[in-house]
């Protein structure tokens, strides 16, 4: 078998694909398939009693002031907390009505699925009324542009996902978003792949007043769970630990470079949570791998690509370091 | 101070609200202002590392084939998980755009909100084709209508609230809910309430397979959480605690019930999860319960209403009792 099947390629974190396409494959299955932090926040144990209440609305307003904080974003009213950025991305198109959306793949697939479910037109390149969605730095390639060349982009409503921004915090245009002047930008950002905890799901939208009106009438009084919540307000205050991860991070992903192009991969390119590498063998690299019970990312688009995620432990980064350099 | 301060009767559930208002009531509080059950159901204590990962699709799909068994629904394709009905209610107005809604107030204060924000008339009685919206029973009252008695009002396209119906399934018309023959006929489920994990966020809209694949469209591959797919896993299977819970919620309705007419309040109605009575000093009553750090829940519509939840433990059955008890 070759190439990369649709159920394992069209996002990361398909084990449940993995686990049925490779049974023998040997447990438990270390996922380098996702862009996320593999050394989470540290936040305390939850107090399961208060699972039972419904989320306090000043606890999500606190949230949304945390966010705004960290963000840069110096009114709280233009960030919305929502439910994971896909939920964001997900809920776009039905509030920002465009007939036409530009869009430069290869890009993170949520956001061409969502405008076409919603009967959008796909372009490359925006008219003046168009909307412009741009993710930087990229998805899946780690391309950036620079906070002043994604300014420069304002000529047409844009939406910039910054999913992968908190490892590069310069590129983030989220200060301006929906600020006096810039009410046609919007910023989405995403808080579990940076804080490693992106089973609660928690993202934002940064917007202006009146989109942000809009999307909390339609998110509703509780949008976000109790464990999201609490992780939240833990985890933006903590700047300390935000400098000290961006760091380490980078360190990881340098780490992981050296390893790849040693087993013969080129790296092309990626964020300090994932690394693109192109190999003229990539699918039964890929297959390779996930014998051994190693779940990588596989592009359909270009079987010669493959995209790591950062091992955490010394253990995930032993086994890959031994997968890698089994014979072909 | 007398009658019900609107930061305190929109919703049940906000203890920072009562905690400003009140800020010589002993701590922690009693919070009965909701219909949320007191005794959750015992999901185990969470791996702290499964919050990392995104939640796998397959979950998801196997979350609501069991929440289809427990609502007796035939067809899971039909079940579409949401985080919360609260998010399915806020949704539903860009899903199903209808120039007329009609409601029969008093009932769950989202509906109208919900519909208004979306520019939706709304109105007491539908034409062939408005939507009615109707809560089974109803929040906050209680009332109650047969099943075959919802079905009778398919004349115009039906939604059904039935956030409260796990207390008397007998009452539920989720069964129908999108099935041939009953394609404008869509309910909501909540999982909070019951299960006592309202902080979780898990909720269900039951409705035709095009409504289906549109709502899943725009949620997108991960509307829920870990931990509240996790706990949906582990008790829509357990028909035993459902059964037991059933009969231990009306046995505690029934003490409430006693303790409440004993101390002067009229039981108008009310379902096992609250119970709403009448006083005509309800304002009165409310002030003093909540200076003893046991909030209630009053109505701006009416302010000789007052809507209690159950208490869970013996100290909150003592602290009620007490409470009660004090002259006024």
């Amino acid at each position: 078998m070759t190439g990369a099947p649709s159920s394992l390629s069209g996002h990361g974190g398909r084990l449940a694909a993995a686990r049925a396409r490779f049974p023998d494959a040997p447990a438990p299955w270390l996922d380098l398939s996702t862009g996320i932090n593999p050394r989470p926040y540290p936040i305390p144990p939850p107090a399961l009693e208060e699972w039972g209440r419904l989320p306090d609305p000043t606890d999500l307003a606190r949230l949304e002031t945390l966010a705004a904080g960290a963000f840069g974003v110096d009114d709280p009213d233009r960030v919305v907390a929502v439910a994971g950025s896909e939920a964001a991305i997900r809920l776009l198109p039905w509030f920002l009505p465009h007939d036409r959306v530009a869009l430069a793949p290869p890009t993170y697939a949520s956001h061409a699925a969502a405008w076409r479910a919603a009967g959008t037109e796909i372009v490359g390149h925006p008219g003046p009324d168009d909307l412009r969605v741009l993710v930087n730095p990229n998805n899946p390639d780690g391309a950036a542009l620079p906070a002043k060349h994604v300014l420069a982009l304002l000529v047409s409503p844009l939406v910039v996902d910054e999913a992968f921004v908190e490892c590069e915090p310069a590129l983030s245009v989220a200060a301006q978003a929906g600020a006096p002047g810039y009410e046609r930008l919007i910023v989405l950002r995403s808080f579990g792949k940076f804080y490693g905890l992106a089973g609660l799901r928690l993202g934002f939208v940064i917007c202006c007043p009146s989109v942000a009106r809009l999307l909390r009438e339609a998110l509703g009084d509780w949008p976000l769970s109790v464990p999201a919540l609490a992780a939240g307000l833990a985890a933006y205050p903590d700047k300390a630990w935000a400098d000290a991860t961006r760091t380490r991070l980078a360190g990881d992903a340098a780490r992981l470079d050296a390893l790849l192009a040693g087993a013969g991969f080129e790296i092309i390119d990626g964020t300090s949570l994932f690394r693109l590498t192109r190999a003229t063998d990539a699918p039964a690299r890929f297959e390779a791998l996930a014998h051994a019970g190693i779940l990588t990312r596989p592009f359909d688009h270009d079987p010669s690509l493959l995209r790591f995620g950062l091992p955490g432990t010394d253990a995930d980064w032993a086994r890959l370091t031994a997968a890698l350099e089994t014979p072909r």
